[in-house]
């Protein structure tokens, strides 16, 4: 396995470290090589994602990213140049992002009930293509302009792998969420498609929800939910709420698949670079070791993504409550149980 | 005054008149005229909002507003042919969405603490303009756009109004909710504008979040927050999910307001018709109560507004939990209150 890793800033370093640890646990045999990318490289020489660095990471396997990011960078910069370049240029349409409330993990909910999401964002369209612009800017009649393109292309591909998702899993539901009675142009697109694709997945059901209502429900009654398709921002909002309410982002783990293989997928923990306590080794590293989890996933090695899923279970369940983690200890415990 | 009346759908007569019981509670000398829009109409005569309703309406000094929609009606025909263009032909450009946590009412969160925000959502423009289109329909080329549109003029009023208020409250502090980082068109004529019109409010503070950190930090941390502006549709997603820690859509009020008092403002609660308990007399009325609230207190009758609050707030912190709530009764109880 040929994985390029891209460490980034804040506690990405540190992060990294323990899934790479964990992940030699169950497959020794790892190739990696280091990319450094991120505001740290940006600030030092203006760079932020070479084409001859692009054109390396496209040769590996796969790609885990720490965190990118740092106060000291304007909005958008680092997002734009480098984390969605990559989303865009390797055609990641599948954003997948479990969320699931572990044995031992304290909910925000008073009643959490069992919690078990598979939400699946799109990727590569939507609000996030960077269409638009500003006209008349600092003046009075400034008009700044967002264009959201949403495909048949792009749409169908997603909701089949979401429709595939949900069949694979016992509950087969798959709920649909988007904006349609607002949105009425992409809405019905959106909604044609997974009725269109949902005939040939006949038995999985299918439930519709507009984003704020779906937003409301995840806080007070998440357990509905199984596999959930939804476009590219929306998705960024509601699997933040997902993650909030399933012990938040210290356990948000994600994939960016190109789900037709051509490109290597990314593995990345939903958090960012979280400059306020790098260095320190405070960091949780379990939305990393989780990423990891996708990554073995995808690549094929479903028996060792089950050993690091349940060396993460069994972890979470076993933790004292509210005891400071420690970063490299949490890594070596679940190299352990994976690995051993 | 004069208050023109859309009871709409479903529950929305029921729960417009106990809002009306309570209006008249404190003052008597109200003249209401009916408007029958919404689902119903509709399906009988294929009519929205005739331009003559509409000229009569901005004759009025406020408008009080059910709910409107119906199952068997498409998504978007009522939203965009009757809601939205009453919020966009009368220039509602500040949508106000209080949420607060009442004594005696259960949140969804374990440790709620004390929640009080005030969410300042932008009402006509952003990604509700209804800009955008299709092309290639039922090809596999299909295309589907959604424009957001972000004026220099939209985006100026609609801050100044929330720097207005935060002044005007105790802690005197506002958070600016986008995504800047990823849609930096609007995103940077948004914060380029709280930085501007701040400088005119020096004794507020401002902090700003991107909406999804946002939208995890209104269920793990939503007492941070005072007033709150943002985009339309950040601002239709998060005042759902501030909904929702506060207690439910049973007690979320909104106003639609011409802060300019050019047109009539709109009020009514953020729920919807709710047609499967329509008819039963068990909805609860008190979003349109304290809709009513906001009503009293736009058009200058703060004393009365806070009057209907507070009995809004003695009924909730003494009403049995669980118990179920009886529409009328409720009614009766707040109109005692806030009128003897
Ligand atoms: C950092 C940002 C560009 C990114 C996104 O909006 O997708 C992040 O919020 C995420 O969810 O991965
Ligand atoms: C019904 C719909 C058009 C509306 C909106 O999206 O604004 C509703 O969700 C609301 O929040 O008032």
């Amino acid at each position: 396995m040929r994985l390029a890793v891209i460490a980034g800033d804040g506690i990405g370093p540190e992060v990294v470290a323990e899934g790479l640890k964990v992940l030699r646990s169950v497959a020794p045999d790892l190739e990696t090589t280091d990319y450094d990318l991120g505001a740290t490289r940006w600030q030092r020489t203006g760079e932020l994602l070479p084409d001859s660095v692009l054109d390396e990471l496209r040769g590996h396997d796969a790609i885990l990213l720490g965190a990118i990011g740092d106060p000291g960078v304007p909005p958008g910069i680092l997002e734009r140049g480098l984390l969605l370049r990559l989303r865009f240029e390797l055609d990641h349409h599948v954003n997948l992002r479990p969320a699931k409330l572990y044995d031992g993990v304290r909910s925000p909910l008073a009643d959490p009930g069992s919690i078990d999401m598979l939400c699946v964002r799109e990727g590569t369209e939507g609000p996030y293509v960077g269409n638009g612009g500003v006209l008349r800017r600092d003046t009075p009649h400034e008009i700044a302009t967002e264009v959201s393109i949403n495909t048949a292309f792009g749409v169908e591909r997603v909701v089949r792998y979401a429709f595939e998702r949900a069949q694979a899993r016992p509950r087969r539901h798959l709920t649909l969420i988007h904006k349609t009675n607002v949105l009425t142009h992409a809405g019905s697109l959106w909604s044609r498609t997974v009725e269109e694709v949902g005939a040939e997945f006949p038995d999985v059901t299918v439930a519709y929800q507009h984003v704020d209502a779906a937003s409301m429900f995840f806080i007070t009654d998440p357990g509905r939910y199984d596999v959930i398709v939804t476009d590219n921002l929306f998705g960024d909002i509601v699997t933040d709420v997902a993650a909030a309410v399933t012990g938040g982002i210290g356990l948000a783990a994600s994939g960016n698949l190109d789900a037709s293989g051509t490109n290597p997928s990314m593995f990345e923990p939903v958090h960012g670079s979280a400059p306020d306590i790098a260095g320190q080794g405070i960091a949780d590293p379990t939305a990393t070791v989780l990423s990891v989890g996708l990554l073995l996933d995808h690549l094929g090695h479903a028996d060792l993504a089950r050993r690091v899923n349940a060396a993460v279970a069994f972890d979470l369940s076993t933790r004292e409550p509210q005891a400071q983690v420690r970063t490299a200890e949490v890594g070596d415990r679940l190299a352990a149980l994976a690995g051993g």
